[in-house]
């Protein structure tokens, strides 16, 4: 198994990333202070490249790719922002990438994916299994599989969002990350702990899709069945074999927000901060108002994670 | 009449919003960057205070008032963003503020009004002027009108936008300013020809409501109908007898813009750039893409004036 990636992995990221990712602005809002009676500062993924924080993981992974792996390319399976991520990182550093995507997914991912170089293979999802797919793909063409999160270069990477949040504001007293299958959460608390120990760090993930809180009340990984929420990129069943004991070791608390309490934050985000958050990238301010937590006059961090929503079903969920 | 104001009466006027407005971030995109083939900087002032940058101008405006004019307080008349920003500057100043408004304005407005300390003063739109009601409630109660572009301290306060952009991102070779009246228009060419004398400037305004390009073709103020266009803070009639005269002497041209191209750049913003817009604050992009000026290989300054668009609305335009 992989070993756990650390603090230094997050900083050798954070070093590679330099002039590729960008530094995304941290914003605060008058608006959510006075609403949580607390000093909200949000980190805005959602202005990163490709629209999202995934670029992050999938930058650092390939960049550290061997000569013979960059020969030979990448392979992803994701029909969200991990595909774009992969592809997008492959083009700026001269790596071929496939992706594997559902054959029914929409035209505009499948072309946004090309658009970035990528190869793309489908396959019915009816009817075939994704990941034996994707290995027996890797295998046969010498690819490098890069998964979406489980893998610790790309959690390494996706920690240095929150670096760079608290290299900009310093320490803060507690901090909602998005959760899916716990790239970012993981990276983020390694970030934390090292710069802000004191710093109570939380995942939020969708109440229907609460893997990793029945996880850590379990004290092992809980598979779910693909959960029915809004927020599609944290529809994962099951946290991953690395993220799972750097949860466990460095989050202090896993909290859920429901669709509506996601579609309430997407409307604050437009209305009042005129942001185009995706659902996803909801969880951490809906887990913020939702957590029971007293955060009155704390210095509290809110990842927001992305914001590749399609803008008509934006306008389904907010209209 | 007024003396027109100059780049020293900017430059005051940003000492004076020092603290109290917001800086607001430029913004760059890879994408809009390779549309134009140029390297576009977004002015952000959709993240200004209460969402537009009317709040600099009427900030200004109130922050001069003699001892006996914060006394009797400020009267404005408006039902969009300069309503907002008169009140929020007298919340802030101590500077009682009245707001005449259509007793039929969406009631979401007058809630807004209201809940930044205004009175807000109902006229039936049908029945009455609202200049001369105007006129006499200040009469009547002592109040100083603040007029919501025709005015050297608005013109002056608005002009602080482009004064940030240039002192952050240095000389540009052209800059995209929305025109409704000319306050923000003629404001920024102040500071445009202190701080870059070689850039050209635009006012770009909607094409049903081209009074300014109207009135700069004729060498005279061109009264028209109240247009009918989506960008509600340009369906001015006029230009004004001071941002007249500056235009005149400061603006390289006046561009337009349909209706269907704002809405195209609204759906720019929101899909790429993650930012929701205010159609009126489309104009300046939208200018950029259809004007015929060669941008190619050049620096050019876009001026974003605000993200205050109803969510129901936004949502029909771009869903």
């Amino acid at each position: 198994m992989n070993p756990l990636p650390t603090f230094d992995d997050v900083q050798s990221a954070a070093t590679r990333l330099q002039g590729h990712a960008h530094r995304t602005p941290v914003m605060r809002s008058r608006t959510a202070d006075a609403l949580l009676g607390a000093e909200l500062y949000f980190k805005c993924e959602n202005f990163q490249r490709m629209g999202a924080f995934k670029f992050r993981g999938g930058f650092n992974a390939l960049s550290r790719f061997t000569p013979a792996q960059r020969q030979r390319g990448a392979l992803a399976f994701s029909s969200g922002n991990h595909a774009q991520a992969v592809a997008l990182a492959g083009r700026l550093l001269g790596i071929p990438t496939a992706i594997l995507m559902p054959a029914d997914a929409p035209a505009a991912k499948l072309a946004a994916t090309r658009g970035y170089g990528a190869e793309v293979i489908t396959f019915d999802r009816f009817k075939e299994d994704r990941e034996a797919l994707a290995r027996a793909l890797a295998e046969e063409r010498g690819m490098t599989l890069i998964p979406p999160f489980d893998h610790p270069d790309v959690i390494a990477g996706q920690g240095t969002a929150a670096l760079e949040l608290f290299q900009e504001v310093g320490p803060l007293d507690h901090f909602f990350v998005c959760l899916g299958g716990g790239g970012l959460l993981s990276g983020s608390a390694l970030a934390a702990r090292a710069l802000a120990p004191a710093c109570k760090v939380y995942g939020v993930e969708p109440e229907a899709g609460n893997d990793v809180q029945q996880s850590v009340q379990a004290g092992r990984r809980i598979r779910i069945d693909v959960p029915k929420t809004i927020a599609d990129g944290a529809q994962t069943q099951c946290p991953g074999e690395i993220t799972f004991p750097l949860i466990q070791q460095n989050v202090d608390a896993i909290f859920t927000a429901t669709d509506t309490q996601l579609v309430d934050a997407m409307r604050f985000y437009a209305e009042r901060m005129k942001l185009i958050v995706e659902p996803t990238g909801c969880l951490s301010l809906a887990g913020a108002q939702a957590c029971g937590v007293d955060l009155k006059g704390a210095r509290v961090g809110i990842l927001i994670t992305g914001g590749n929503v399609d803008l008509k079903r934006f306008a389904q969920l907010v209209g």
